[in-house]
Protein backbone atom coordinates (compact mmCIF):
# COMPACT_ATOMS: atom_id res chain seq x y z
CA UNK A 1 0.00 0.00 0.00
CA UNK A 2 1.60 3.13 -1.16
CA UNK A 3 0.77 6.38 -2.36
CA UNK A 4 2.58 8.73 -4.86
CA UNK A 5 3.19 12.17 -5.12
CA UNK A 6 1.02 12.55 -8.21
CA UNK A 7 -2.70 12.55 -8.02
CA UNK A 8 -4.15 9.54 -6.64
CA UNK A 9 -6.84 7.34 -8.67
CA UNK A 10 -10.60 7.06 -8.60
CA UNK A 11 -12.18 3.16 -8.48
CA UNK A 12 -15.79 1.89 -7.65
CA UNK A 13 -15.79 -1.03 -5.63
CA UNK A 14 -18.38 -3.48 -4.93
CA UNK A 15 -16.87 -6.82 -4.26
CA UNK A 16 -16.36 -8.09 -0.76
CA UNK A 17 -12.81 -9.52 -1.68
CA UNK A 18 -11.56 -6.67 -3.44
CA UNK A 19 -7.80 -6.64 -2.01
CA UNK A 20 -7.61 -3.05 -1.17
CA UNK A 21 -11.09 -3.90 0.99
CA UNK A 22 -8.93 -6.56 3.02
CA UNK A 23 -5.76 -4.39 3.53
CA UNK A 24 -7.55 -1.40 4.54
CA UNK A 25 -9.52 -3.98 6.68
CA UNK A 26 -6.53 -5.46 8.20
CA UNK A 27 -5.84 -1.68 9.42
CA UNK A 28 -8.44 -3.08 12.71
CA UNK A 29 -5.01 -5.01 14.12
CA UNK A 30 -2.18 -3.39 15.05
CA UNK A 31 0.25 -5.93 13.53
CA UNK A 32 -0.96 -4.38 10.05
CA UNK A 33 -0.78 -1.02 11.02
CA UNK A 34 2.71 -1.56 12.63
CA UNK A 35 3.89 -3.23 9.10
CA UNK A 36 1.80 -0.34 7.21
CA UNK A 37 2.48 2.82 9.29
CA UNK A 38 -1.47 3.42 8.59
CA UNK A 39 -4.97 3.70 10.63
CA UNK A 40 -8.36 4.66 10.12
CA UNK A 41 -10.12 7.46 10.76
CA UNK A 42 -14.25 7.08 10.66
CA UNK A 43 -16.35 9.45 9.61
CA UNK A 44 -16.29 13.38 7.67
CA UNK A 45 -15.61 15.23 10.73
CA UNK A 46 -11.97 12.99 11.51
CA UNK A 47 -11.38 13.07 7.83
CA UNK A 48 -11.76 16.41 7.64
CA UNK A 49 -9.77 17.05 10.69
CA UNK A 50 -6.90 14.93 9.25
CA UNK A 51 -7.24 16.91 5.79
CA UNK A 52 -7.39 20.42 7.59
CA UNK A 53 -4.26 19.53 9.55
CA UNK A 54 -2.04 18.75 6.69
CA UNK A 55 -2.09 14.32 8.04
CA UNK A 56 -0.53 12.46 4.59
CA UNK A 57 -4.12 10.79 3.62
CA UNK A 58 -3.51 7.48 1.71
CA UNK A 59 -7.12 5.98 1.05
CA UNK A 60 -10.39 8.14 0.97
CA UNK A 61 -13.75 5.38 1.54
CA UNK A 62 -17.33 6.58 0.79
CA UNK A 63 -20.36 5.30 0.47
CA UNK A 64 -21.58 5.21 -3.07
CA UNK A 65 -25.03 6.54 -2.31
CA UNK A 66 -22.98 10.05 -0.69
CA UNK A 67 -21.50 10.21 -4.05
CA UNK A 68 -23.82 13.50 -5.25
CA UNK A 69 -22.96 15.14 -1.04
CA UNK A 70 -20.58 18.28 -1.73
CA UNK A 71 -18.84 17.77 1.19
CA UNK A 72 -18.04 14.29 0.66
CA UNK A 73 -16.94 15.56 -2.95
CA UNK A 74 -14.63 18.20 -1.91
CA UNK A 75 -13.01 15.42 0.33
CA UNK A 76 -12.38 13.20 -2.49
CA UNK A 77 -10.65 16.16 -4.66
CA UNK A 78 -8.49 16.77 -1.46
CA UNK A 79 -7.50 13.40 -1.38
CA UNK A 80 -6.90 12.76 -5.01
CA UNK A 81 -5.28 15.86 -5.32
CA UNK A 82 -2.87 15.14 -2.82
CA UNK A 83 -2.17 11.69 -4.15
CA UNK A 84 -4.68 9.15 -2.27
CA UNK A 85 -7.01 7.02 -3.93
CA UNK A 86 -10.07 7.62 -3.30
CA UNK A 87 -13.01 3.93 -3.24
CA UNK A 88 -16.50 4.72 -4.20
CA UNK A 89 -17.96 1.60 -2.25
CA UNK A 90 -21.46 -0.28 -1.78
CA UNK A 91 -22.64 -0.28 1.71
CA UNK A 92 -21.60 -3.91 1.98
CA UNK A 93 -18.23 -2.76 1.56
CA UNK A 94 -18.77 -0.36 3.64
CA UNK A 95 -19.65 -2.20 6.83
CA UNK A 96 -17.18 -5.02 6.28
CA UNK A 97 -14.23 -2.48 6.42
CA UNK A 98 -15.74 -0.78 9.18
CA UNK A 99 -16.58 -4.23 10.33
CA UNK A 100 -19.61 -3.21 11.81
CA UNK A 101 -23.30 -2.52 11.07
CA UNK A 102 -24.37 1.16 10.34
CA UNK A 103 -20.73 2.48 9.77
CA UNK A 104 -20.29 5.82 9.43
CA UNK A 105 -20.58 6.68 5.52
CA UNK A 106 -16.83 8.18 4.98
CA UNK A 107 -13.78 6.35 6.43
CA UNK A 108 -9.95 7.65 5.97
CA UNK A 109 -6.59 6.04 5.69
CA UNK A 110 -4.07 8.03 6.96
CA UNK A 111 -0.12 7.67 7.41
CA UNK A 112 0.77 7.62 11.54
CA UNK A 113 3.06 10.39 12.51
CA UNK A 114 5.02 10.63 15.66
CA UNK A 115 6.70 13.89 16.99
CA UNK A 116 10.62 13.33 17.79
CA UNK A 117 11.12 12.31 21.44
CA UNK A 118 13.42 14.97 21.31
CA UNK A 119 9.93 17.58 21.14
CA UNK A 120 9.02 16.43 24.14
CA UNK A 121 8.06 19.03 26.58
CA UNK A 122 8.80 21.71 23.78
CA UNK A 123 6.16 24.63 23.13
CA UNK A 124 4.41 24.18 26.65
CA UNK A 125 3.08 21.75 28.88
CA UNK A 126 3.06 18.63 27.98
CA UNK A 127 1.45 15.33 29.25
CA UNK A 128 3.82 11.86 29.89
CA UNK A 129 1.73 8.81 30.04
CA UNK A 130 3.63 6.08 31.78
CA UNK A 131 2.18 2.42 30.08
CA UNK A 132 -1.20 3.68 29.60
CA UNK A 133 -3.18 0.66 29.01
CA UNK A 134 -6.66 1.68 27.90
CA UNK A 135 -7.87 2.85 24.42
CA UNK A 136 -10.30 4.66 25.13
CA UNK A 137 -8.39 6.62 28.46
CA UNK A 138 -5.90 7.36 25.95
CA UNK A 139 -8.23 8.98 23.00
CA UNK A 140 -9.67 10.69 26.08
CA UNK A 141 -6.28 12.40 27.30
CA UNK A 142 -5.64 13.59 24.39
CA UNK A 143 -9.01 15.08 23.72
CA UNK A 144 -8.69 16.64 27.02
CA UNK A 145 -4.91 18.01 26.16
CA UNK A 146 -6.24 19.70 22.79
CA UNK A 147 -9.53 21.17 24.77
CA UNK A 148 -6.95 22.71 27.15
CA UNK A 149 -4.09 23.69 24.77
CA UNK A 150 -1.52 20.82 25.69
CA UNK A 151 1.62 21.21 23.76
CA UNK A 152 1.66 17.41 23.04
CA UNK A 153 1.74 14.00 24.75
CA UNK A 154 4.15 11.55 25.22
CA UNK A 155 3.99 7.88 25.97
CA UNK A 156 6.53 6.21 28.02
CA UNK A 157 6.83 2.89 27.86
CA UNK A 158 4.60 -0.81 26.61
CA UNK A 159 1.35 1.79 25.64
CA UNK A 160 -1.80 0.94 23.93
CA UNK A 161 -1.99 2.14 20.31
CA UNK A 162 -2.47 5.75 20.25
CA UNK A 163 -3.80 4.68 16.40
CA UNK A 164 -6.23 1.94 17.14
CA UNK A 165 -9.74 2.60 16.13
CA UNK A 166 -11.30 2.94 19.57
CA UNK A 167 -8.33 5.64 20.80
CA UNK A 168 -9.02 8.07 17.34
CA UNK A 169 -12.65 7.16 18.02
CA UNK A 170 -12.35 8.55 21.57
CA UNK A 171 -9.74 11.38 20.41
CA UNK A 172 -13.50 13.00 18.32
CA UNK A 173 -10.54 14.20 16.07
CA UNK A 174 -8.05 15.35 18.51
CA UNK A 175 -5.28 13.08 17.47
CA UNK A 176 -4.57 15.69 14.26
CA UNK A 177 -4.17 18.54 16.31
CA UNK A 178 -2.06 17.29 19.19
CA UNK A 179 1.75 15.95 18.67
CA UNK A 180 2.32 12.22 20.15
CA UNK A 181 5.73 11.22 20.99
CA UNK A 182 7.48 8.20 22.39
CA UNK A 183 10.04 7.38 24.59
CA UNK A 184 11.03 4.91 27.08
CA UNK A 185 10.87 5.72 30.64
CA UNK A 186 15.22 6.13 31.07
CA UNK A 187 14.75 8.26 27.68
CA UNK A 188 12.02 10.92 28.92
CA UNK A 189 13.92 11.09 32.31
CA UNK A 190 17.49 11.95 30.44
CA UNK A 191 15.65 14.16 28.70
CA UNK A 192 13.90 16.05 31.28
CA UNK A 193 17.21 16.53 32.74
CA UNK A 194 19.18 17.46 30.08
CA UNK A 195 16.32 19.56 28.20
CA UNK A 196 15.70 21.51 32.12
CA UNK A 197 11.94 20.45 32.18
CA UNK A 198 10.99 19.14 36.18
CA UNK A 199 9.08 16.17 35.83
CA UNK A 200 6.15 16.54 38.22
CA UNK A 201 3.80 13.14 38.75
CA UNK A 202 0.56 12.19 40.31
CA UNK A 203 0.78 9.65 43.30
CA UNK A 204 -1.52 7.72 45.62
CA UNK A 205 1.17 8.01 48.64
CA UNK A 206 2.59 12.25 47.90
CA UNK A 207 1.71 14.35 50.86
CA UNK A 208 1.47 17.48 48.08
CA UNK A 209 -2.35 18.70 47.01
CA UNK A 210 -2.02 19.18 43.60
CA UNK A 211 -3.68 22.44 43.65
CA UNK A 212 -0.83 24.19 46.08
CA UNK A 213 2.04 22.74 43.61
CA UNK A 214 4.25 24.89 41.76
CA UNK A 215 3.53 23.74 37.51
CA UNK A 216 5.49 27.10 36.35
CA UNK A 217 6.98 26.01 33.20
CA UNK A 218 9.28 23.92 31.95
CA UNK A 219 7.45 21.34 33.29
CA UNK A 220 6.25 17.36 31.74
CA UNK A 221 3.17 16.26 34.11
CA UNK A 222 3.87 12.24 34.12
CA UNK A 223 0.40 10.43 34.89
CA UNK A 224 0.87 6.86 35.59
CA UNK A 225 -0.43 3.27 34.20
CA UNK A 226 -4.03 2.37 35.17
CA UNK A 227 -3.95 -0.31 37.70
CA UNK A 228 -0.25 0.49 38.96
CA UNK A 229 0.24 4.24 38.98
CA UNK A 230 3.38 5.70 38.71
CA UNK A 231 6.67 2.94 38.41
CA UNK A 232 8.74 3.39 41.18
CA UNK A 233 11.88 4.48 39.22
CA UNK A 234 9.46 7.10 37.38
CA UNK A 235 7.81 8.18 40.91
CA UNK A 236 11.62 8.55 42.02
CA UNK A 237 12.89 10.27 38.87
CA UNK A 238 10.18 12.68 39.13
CA UNK A 239 10.93 16.43 40.68
CA UNK A 240 7.48 16.59 42.43
CA UNK A 241 4.82 14.10 43.46
CA UNK A 242 1.60 15.29 43.91
CA UNK A 243 -2.06 13.60 44.89
CA UNK A 244 -5.40 14.58 44.30
CA UNK A 245 -7.65 14.43 47.62
CA UNK A 246 -10.03 11.66 47.63
CA UNK A 247 -12.66 11.29 50.87
CA UNK A 248 -14.84 9.12 49.29
CA UNK A 249 -14.91 4.61 49.51
CA UNK A 250 -13.09 4.70 46.11
CA UNK A 251 -9.60 4.81 46.23
CA UNK A 252 -8.98 5.99 43.04
CA UNK A 253 -9.98 7.77 40.40
CA UNK A 254 -9.87 7.20 36.50
CA UNK A 255 -6.88 8.05 34.57
CA UNK A 256 -8.46 10.42 32.29
CA UNK A 257 -10.30 12.04 35.33
CA UNK A 258 -7.30 12.60 37.00
CA UNK A 259 -5.30 13.54 34.04
CA UNK A 260 -7.77 16.14 33.15
CA UNK A 261 -7.85 17.44 36.71
CA UNK A 262 -3.95 17.85 36.74
CA UNK A 263 -4.19 19.69 32.95
CA UNK A 264 -6.70 21.90 34.17
CA UNK A 265 -4.49 22.75 37.19
CA UNK A 266 -1.02 22.97 35.73
CA UNK A 267 -2.93 25.14 33.27
CA UNK A 268 -5.42 27.07 36.00
CA UNK A 269 -3.30 30.31 35.98
CA UNK A 270 -3.32 30.34 32.08
CA UNK A 271 -6.73 29.57 30.97
CA UNK B 1 -35.71 -15.52 40.39
CA UNK B 2 -36.40 -14.93 44.13
CA UNK B 3 -34.55 -14.76 47.09
CA UNK B 4 -36.08 -15.62 50.66
CA UNK B 5 -35.05 -14.72 54.33
CA UNK B 6 -33.77 -18.30 55.19
CA UNK B 7 -30.63 -19.15 54.73
CA UNK B 8 -29.74 -19.87 50.81
CA UNK B 9 -28.59 -22.89 49.05
CA UNK B 10 -25.47 -24.38 47.36
CA UNK B 11 -25.62 -25.98 44.03
CA UNK B 12 -23.09 -27.38 42.15
CA UNK B 13 -23.38 -26.48 38.27
CA UNK B 14 -21.43 -27.98 35.70
CA UNK B 15 -24.41 -28.00 32.87
CA UNK B 16 -24.14 -24.84 30.29
CA UNK B 17 -28.02 -25.57 29.90
CA UNK B 18 -28.61 -25.47 33.38
CA UNK B 19 -31.65 -23.12 34.24
CA UNK B 20 -29.83 -21.18 36.55
CA UNK B 21 -27.12 -20.14 34.12
CA UNK B 22 -29.22 -19.42 31.32
CA UNK B 23 -31.27 -16.64 33.96
CA UNK B 24 -27.77 -15.09 34.62
CA UNK B 25 -26.55 -15.26 31.53
CA UNK B 26 -29.61 -13.02 30.57
CA UNK B 27 -28.60 -10.03 32.87
CA UNK B 28 -26.67 -8.88 30.21
CA UNK B 29 -29.31 -7.62 28.54
CA UNK B 30 -31.38 -4.62 29.97
CA UNK B 31 -34.42 -6.27 29.00
CA UNK B 32 -34.16 -8.84 31.78
CA UNK B 33 -32.55 -6.92 34.53
CA UNK B 34 -35.63 -4.85 34.12
CA UNK B 35 -37.86 -7.54 34.54
CA UNK B 36 -35.75 -9.45 37.09
CA UNK B 37 -34.40 -6.31 39.38
CA UNK B 38 -31.37 -7.95 39.30
CA UNK B 39 -27.83 -7.16 37.89
CA UNK B 40 -24.14 -8.58 37.56
CA UNK B 41 -20.69 -7.59 39.53
CA UNK B 42 -18.17 -9.32 38.54
CA UNK B 43 -15.07 -9.57 40.73
CA UNK B 44 -13.97 -10.02 44.01
CA UNK B 45 -13.67 -6.70 45.37
CA UNK B 46 -17.40 -5.68 43.72
CA UNK B 47 -18.76 -9.02 45.61
CA UNK B 48 -16.68 -7.87 48.59
CA UNK B 49 -17.85 -4.08 48.02
CA UNK B 50 -21.45 -5.11 47.77
CA UNK B 51 -22.12 -7.48 50.52
CA UNK B 52 -20.33 -5.03 52.96
CA UNK B 53 -22.59 -2.11 51.52
CA UNK B 54 -25.39 -3.82 52.47
CA UNK B 55 -26.85 -4.75 49.00
CA UNK B 56 -29.46 -7.59 48.59
CA UNK B 57 -27.48 -10.44 47.05
CA UNK B 58 -29.62 -12.62 45.13
CA UNK B 59 -26.35 -15.58 43.79
CA UNK B 60 -22.88 -16.12 44.09
CA UNK B 61 -21.47 -17.73 41.19
CA UNK B 62 -17.71 -18.89 41.49
CA UNK B 63 -15.48 -21.05 39.92
CA UNK B 64 -14.87 -24.85 41.11
CA UNK B 65 -11.03 -24.41 41.51
CA UNK B 66 -11.84 -21.28 44.16
CA UNK B 67 -13.30 -23.78 46.09
CA UNK B 68 -10.58 -23.89 48.64
CA UNK B 69 -9.82 -19.50 48.65
CA UNK B 70 -10.66 -18.39 52.13
CA UNK B 71 -11.67 -15.71 50.43
CA UNK B 72 -13.80 -17.19 48.52
CA UNK B 73 -15.00 -19.29 51.21
CA UNK B 74 -16.02 -16.01 53.21
CA UNK B 75 -17.94 -14.57 50.33
CA UNK B 76 -20.07 -18.05 49.85
CA UNK B 77 -20.49 -18.07 53.83
CA UNK B 78 -22.19 -14.49 53.69
CA UNK B 79 -24.23 -14.66 50.46
CA UNK B 80 -25.96 -18.25 52.31
CA UNK B 81 -26.40 -16.30 55.46
CA UNK B 82 -27.82 -13.98 53.75
CA UNK B 83 -30.58 -16.04 51.78
CA UNK B 84 -28.79 -16.19 48.48
CA UNK B 85 -28.16 -18.79 46.23
CA UNK B 86 -24.49 -19.71 45.79
CA UNK B 87 -22.73 -21.89 42.64
CA UNK B 88 -19.86 -23.87 42.28
CA UNK B 89 -19.40 -23.73 38.75
CA UNK B 90 -16.97 -25.14 35.93
CA UNK B 91 -14.57 -22.64 33.93
CA UNK B 92 -16.64 -23.47 30.82
CA UNK B 93 -20.14 -22.50 32.78
CA UNK B 94 -18.39 -19.22 34.37
CA UNK B 95 -17.09 -17.86 30.73
CA UNK B 96 -20.64 -18.69 29.41
CA UNK B 97 -22.07 -16.58 32.46
CA UNK B 98 -19.81 -14.01 31.98
CA UNK B 99 -19.79 -14.04 27.72
CA UNK B 100 -16.23 -13.84 27.61
CA UNK B 101 -12.86 -15.49 28.00
CA UNK B 102 -11.06 -15.80 30.86
CA UNK B 103 -13.32 -14.32 33.33
CA UNK B 104 -13.55 -12.82 36.96
CA UNK B 105 -13.64 -15.94 39.46
CA UNK B 106 -16.06 -14.89 40.75
CA UNK B 107 -19.90 -13.48 40.02
CA UNK B 108 -22.62 -11.80 41.77
CA UNK B 109 -26.21 -11.05 41.05
CA UNK B 110 -27.36 -8.14 42.94
CA UNK B 111 -30.67 -6.91 43.60
CA UNK B 112 -30.87 -3.43 41.91
CA UNK B 113 -31.73 -0.22 44.26
CA UNK B 114 -32.63 3.32 43.31
CA UNK B 115 -32.83 6.13 46.45
CA UNK B 116 -36.56 7.88 46.20
CA UNK B 117 -35.86 11.11 43.83
CA UNK B 118 -37.00 13.11 47.19
CA UNK B 119 -33.65 12.41 48.31
CA UNK B 120 -31.76 14.25 45.10
CA UNK B 121 -29.84 17.17 47.21
CA UNK B 122 -29.62 15.79 50.30
CA UNK B 123 -26.73 15.15 52.30
CA UNK B 124 -24.44 17.27 50.24
CA UNK B 125 -23.87 17.98 46.38
CA UNK B 126 -25.30 15.83 44.11
CA UNK B 127 -24.72 15.30 40.35
CA UNK B 128 -27.72 15.10 38.18
CA UNK B 129 -26.88 13.79 34.59
CA UNK B 130 -29.23 14.90 31.56
CA UNK B 131 -29.71 11.95 29.28
CA UNK B 132 -26.19 10.74 29.42
CA UNK B 133 -25.74 7.94 27.26
CA UNK B 134 -22.59 5.95 27.25
CA UNK B 135 -22.47 3.06 29.80
CA UNK B 136 -18.35 4.33 30.31
CA UNK B 137 -19.01 7.83 31.01
CA UNK B 138 -22.10 6.87 34.01
CA UNK B 139 -19.58 4.66 35.55
CA UNK B 140 -16.65 6.46 35.31
CA UNK B 141 -18.92 9.32 36.53
CA UNK B 142 -19.94 7.50 39.69
CA UNK B 143 -16.51 6.13 40.61
CA UNK B 144 -15.70 10.33 40.89
CA UNK B 145 -18.43 11.16 42.44
CA UNK B 146 -17.50 8.75 45.36
CA UNK B 147 -13.93 9.26 45.28
CA UNK B 148 -14.86 13.17 45.98
CA UNK B 149 -17.67 12.95 48.30
CA UNK B 150 -20.52 13.59 46.37
CA UNK B 151 -23.55 12.45 47.92
CA UNK B 152 -25.54 10.98 44.81
CA UNK B 153 -26.05 11.16 41.44
CA UNK B 154 -29.51 11.99 39.86
CA UNK B 155 -30.37 10.01 36.54
CA UNK B 156 -32.46 12.97 34.81
CA UNK B 157 -34.84 11.34 31.61
CA UNK B 158 -33.95 8.73 29.50
CA UNK B 159 -30.34 7.21 30.48
CA UNK B 160 -28.25 4.31 29.96
CA UNK B 161 -28.96 1.62 32.64
CA UNK B 162 -26.40 2.50 35.42
CA UNK B 163 -26.96 -1.55 35.81
CA UNK B 164 -25.20 -2.45 32.96
CA UNK B 165 -22.16 -4.57 33.01
CA UNK B 166 -19.78 -2.06 31.30
CA UNK B 167 -20.88 0.36 33.76
CA UNK B 168 -20.83 -1.61 36.98
CA UNK B 169 -17.88 -2.41 35.55
CA UNK B 170 -16.49 1.31 35.42
CA UNK B 171 -17.23 2.11 38.63
CA UNK B 172 -15.22 -0.16 40.08
CA UNK B 173 -17.36 -0.69 42.64
CA UNK B 174 -18.56 2.29 43.80
CA UNK B 175 -21.90 2.05 42.30
CA UNK B 176 -21.87 0.42 45.98
CA UNK B 177 -21.17 3.28 47.45
CA UNK B 178 -22.87 6.11 45.65
CA UNK B 179 -26.89 6.73 45.89
CA UNK B 180 -28.58 6.42 42.62
CA UNK B 181 -32.06 8.22 41.96
CA UNK B 182 -34.02 8.84 38.89
CA UNK B 183 -36.16 11.92 37.93
CA UNK B 184 -37.72 13.23 34.60
CA UNK B 185 -36.65 16.69 33.84
CA UNK B 186 -39.73 18.06 35.00
CA UNK B 187 -39.30 16.60 38.25
CA UNK B 188 -35.91 17.47 38.80
CA UNK B 189 -36.55 20.95 38.27
CA UNK B 190 -39.65 20.51 40.15
CA UNK B 191 -38.22 19.22 42.95
CA UNK B 192 -35.16 21.73 43.25
CA UNK B 193 -37.46 24.31 43.88
CA UNK B 194 -39.42 23.05 46.30
CA UNK B 195 -36.38 22.08 48.15
CA UNK B 196 -34.14 25.24 47.45
CA UNK B 197 -31.31 23.80 45.89
CA UNK B 198 -29.91 25.39 42.97
CA UNK B 199 -29.02 24.09 39.63
CA UNK B 200 -25.88 24.69 38.22
CA UNK B 201 -25.37 23.74 35.05
CA UNK B 202 -22.18 23.22 32.57
CA UNK B 203 -22.75 24.58 29.14
CA UNK B 204 -21.03 25.66 26.00
CA UNK B 205 -22.04 29.27 25.47
CA UNK B 206 -22.37 30.23 29.12
CA UNK B 207 -20.23 33.22 30.26
CA UNK B 208 -19.48 32.57 33.65
CA UNK B 209 -15.73 31.08 34.40
CA UNK B 210 -16.62 27.52 36.61
CA UNK B 211 -13.83 28.70 38.31
CA UNK B 212 -15.51 31.90 40.26
CA UNK B 213 -18.53 30.52 40.54
CA UNK B 214 -20.48 30.55 43.93
CA UNK B 215 -21.34 26.23 44.31
CA UNK B 216 -22.33 27.33 48.27
CA UNK B 217 -24.87 24.31 49.05
CA UNK B 218 -27.54 23.52 48.63
CA UNK B 219 -26.92 23.25 44.87
CA UNK B 220 -27.07 20.27 42.03
CA UNK B 221 -24.79 20.28 39.29
CA UNK B 222 -26.73 19.33 36.56
CA UNK B 223 -24.45 17.95 33.04
CA UNK B 224 -25.89 17.75 29.71
CA UNK B 225 -25.79 14.72 27.43
CA UNK B 226 -22.95 13.68 25.55
CA UNK B 227 -23.69 14.94 22.06
CA UNK B 228 -26.38 17.96 22.82
CA UNK B 229 -25.30 19.07 25.86
CA UNK B 230 -28.18 20.34 28.23
CA UNK B 231 -31.55 20.47 26.84
CA UNK B 232 -32.55 24.08 26.20
CA UNK B 233 -35.42 23.70 28.59
CA UNK B 234 -33.16 22.25 31.30
CA UNK B 235 -30.45 24.89 30.68
CA UNK B 236 -33.04 27.73 31.39
CA UNK B 237 -34.42 26.30 34.61
CA UNK B 238 -30.84 26.02 35.93
CA UNK B 239 -29.98 29.03 38.31
CA UNK B 240 -26.94 29.63 37.28
CA UNK B 241 -24.71 28.41 33.76
CA UNK B 242 -21.29 27.84 33.82
CA UNK B 243 -18.60 26.80 31.31
CA UNK B 244 -14.65 25.13 31.55
CA UNK B 245 -12.88 27.42 29.46
CA UNK B 246 -10.83 25.49 26.36
CA UNK B 247 -8.29 27.26 24.26
CA UNK B 248 -7.49 24.41 21.98
CA UNK B 249 -9.48 23.06 18.51
CA UNK B 250 -11.18 20.72 20.23
CA UNK B 251 -14.70 21.98 21.16
CA UNK B 252 -15.47 19.90 24.02
CA UNK B 253 -14.38 17.59 26.39
CA UNK B 254 -15.46 14.16 27.19
CA UNK B 255 -18.71 14.25 29.83
CA UNK B 256 -16.93 11.99 31.97
CA UNK B 257 -14.12 14.81 32.16
CA UNK B 258 -16.12 17.84 32.36
CA UNK B 259 -18.04 16.20 35.33
CA UNK B 260 -14.67 15.40 37.03
CA UNK B 261 -13.49 18.61 36.71
CA UNK B 262 -17.18 20.23 37.75
CA UNK B 263 -17.34 17.83 40.97
CA UNK B 264 -13.68 18.61 41.89
CA UNK B 265 -14.42 22.65 41.86
CA UNK B 266 -17.67 22.58 43.38
CA UNK B 267 -16.03 20.42 46.08
CA UNK B 268 -12.69 22.75 45.98
CA UNK B 269 -13.21 24.61 49.24
CA UNK B 270 -14.29 21.21 50.99
CA UNK B 271 -11.91 18.54 49.80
Amino acid sequence: MTAGGRPGVFRKVTSLANPLVKDIRALHLKKYRDETGLFLAEGRKLVRDALDGGWPVHTLVFQAEQANDPAVGQLAAEVKAAGGTVLEVSEAVLGKIARRDNPQTVIGVFRQSFAPSERIGAGGLWVALDRVRDPGNLGTIVRTADAAGVAGVALVGQCCDPFALETVRATMGSIFHVPLARASEEALVAHASRSGHRLIGTHLSATEDYRGADYSPPAILVMGNEQQGLSDSLARACDLLVRIPMRGKADSLNLAVSTGLMIYEALRATL
